[in-house]
């Protein structure tokens, strides 16, 4: 069960031996490996294909001494399964070619069961789990929160007002209660499923949540994300749940759910862990382009992050978002073991 | 002196008979006269004339009870003003043709007194100030914050992460603490000449400074808004000092000064009210998206933010950022009268 893992001691505040690290987005462009890959393959055919994503999830597994693997896939499939047409666009990111824009649209969404519609996952989840088997490595899978699905789904894409969205929550107050209880069922059924699959912990991406404010995110979030992560948590593996500008409301984040509280690097770790208390670990929290910095400051600025956690049970060391696609390879290696290393010296508990 | 006006009272955190309100950008692409002169002229053609960024700035204060003014002008001219050749594309926003991108390029940067680079607007303040003496209507003055200077000299234009500019920061820290105090003394000098030249409150817009860690803040960006701010001081008038995504760090911003912080939706008012305590007055913090909710919507939102400040002295009603070009102008309207209605019902002190 791996159960003794850095990583997941870390994810229960348990005792480790040194601060346990992974990186959001660590299989990705960055490596050249992946990019190799990325010639022959669409993101979708990668995600499609059990063994395909499995290499991909395993390429910095090879590479680093990272702590988690976690499963190849994108926040966005639930959407495609449940009737959104997904597709990766060079340049532009995820499109949904069929948007939700009206209670009609909604209606049309359909809960299936992730076994059938996104089984290339829990297939890919299964394969990856052999390969760990030797090394001991635990498993992450993830899912989009229920706001950040909610949101690609209206906007069609990414956005920068996410005004379409909002404005669908404020004027169709209804068919958005309809749609945030769709997306949390599929969620927490897709999580859970990854779980069953192997997945040995989960993490859920808010990626966008931080555009709310805080009254909104009460009103019109924080049941679905609650129902979804308590749907989840029924596997018994822990929930890392994670979101970005949160720093308005980061106690409600802490209220809605999960073990584990991702932060980006818009707050101290010291100060983002008092206000969440000591119920939760906490994840994060370096800036990702920190890594574009020369190596002995991208090496002060981990260490701030480490002096901030002071050795606390319950620290996961990681970005506070994904890791940019042109960071250089060297200076990922290098943080993941200084992360290990200054840890050790430090005296994590 | 119009020292009795709402918004200046406010801004001293005296009691008012009801809440002032303006909204960043009022003077804008929601308005068919804005679009109208858009038509005929460029942006910067706006700018550079007294007489149309007059014009411009009226449109606003004639249409709607508005409590204050603010002049026609952009963040960013005092960086055309050093040197940077600045342009508006359609489409794109504000393009910098030749980038800050080695310390050379700072050396080359000049701070030329405002009054010979920058007197468009000095000109429009003083035709401003003619135009408002009847109403008793306050005039803003304002310009970007050195760190947001910063960041799209070196990035040449918006940006999403601003990996070029954080990585100058990190790569190039002489060069930086270079350009950051030219850019200081740019941004004092113009304010304090905005102010000599008739402004009655100045806004320093540090508007992507949300992106920094606090660490960061503190040791790359504060000093140099301090000395800004500090020098804009000299005129003895209020300053508003704005920025978004700041509530990892909202009490270093308080600390680099400014009589009124302004802050974004992405907190309830009340709490960042408590955490920067009663020295200092509060603007905000309406979503500019809530502008296209249905009206009864729209009042919910702006009682919420008014119950928030609860009638406390010092509160300056507005949006936490800019008012989005779509906005209906019929709900800009009711959302101004039904702010003076209602926190005269509800007993603003």
């Amino acid at each position: 069960m791996h159960n003794d893992s850095r990583f997941l001691k870390a994810c229960r505040r348990e005792p480790v031996d040194a601060t346990p690290v992974w990186l959001m987005r660590q299989a990705g462009r960055y490596m050249a490996a992946y990019r190799a890959l990325r010639e022959k393959y669409t993101i979708l055919e990668l995600i499609h294909s059990p063994e395909l994503a499995c290499e991909v999830t395993m390429q910095p597994i090879q590479a680093f001494d990272l702590d988690a693997a976690i499963i190849f896939a994108d926040i966005l499939p639930p959407l495609a399964a449940m009737g959104l047409e997904l597709d990766f666009v060079r340049g532009e990111g995820p499109v949904l070619y069929n948007p939700v824009r009206s209670p009609a649209d909604v209606e049309r969404l359909q809960v299936h069961p992730p076994e059938e519609k996104l089984s290339f996952t829990l297939d890919a989840i299964r394969l990856v789990r052999q390969e760990l088997a030797g090394r001991g490595t635990p498993l992450i899978g993830f899912s989009g929160a229920p706001f950040t699905l909610a949101a690609y789904a209206i906007e069609g894409g990414g956005s920068r007002h996410y005004a379409k969205a909002k404005q669908f929550m404020m004027a169709e107050p209804d068919a958005w209660h309809a749609l945030m209880t769709k997306l949390s069922q599929m969620v927490g059924q897709y999580l859970l499923a990854q779980a069953h699959a192997g997945a040995q912990a989960l993490q859920v991406f808010d990626s966008w949540v931080g555009h709310l404010s805080p009254a909104d995110y009460r009103n019109y979030v924080m049941p679905y994300t609650r129902q979804a992560i308590e749907m989840a948590r029924q596997a018994d593996v822990p929930v890392i749940h994670f979101g970005t500008d949160t720093n308005g409301m980061l106690e409600l984040l802490r209220d809605a759910g999960g073990d584990v509280i991702g932060v980006d690097w818009r707050i101290e770790l010291d100060t983002a862990w008092q206000r969440l208390g000591d119920g939760v670990a906490i994840q994060g929290n370096l800036d990702p382009v920190a890594l574009f910095a020369p190596w002995p400051e991208v090496e002060k600025r981990a260490q701030h992050v480490l002096d901030q956690a002071n050795g606390r049970p319950g620290h996961i060391f990681n970005l506070g978002h994904g890791i940019l696609p042109e960071t250089p390879v060297d200076t990922v290696k290098r943080l993941v073991d200084f992360v290990h290393e200054y840890s050790i010296r430090q005296g994590v508990r």
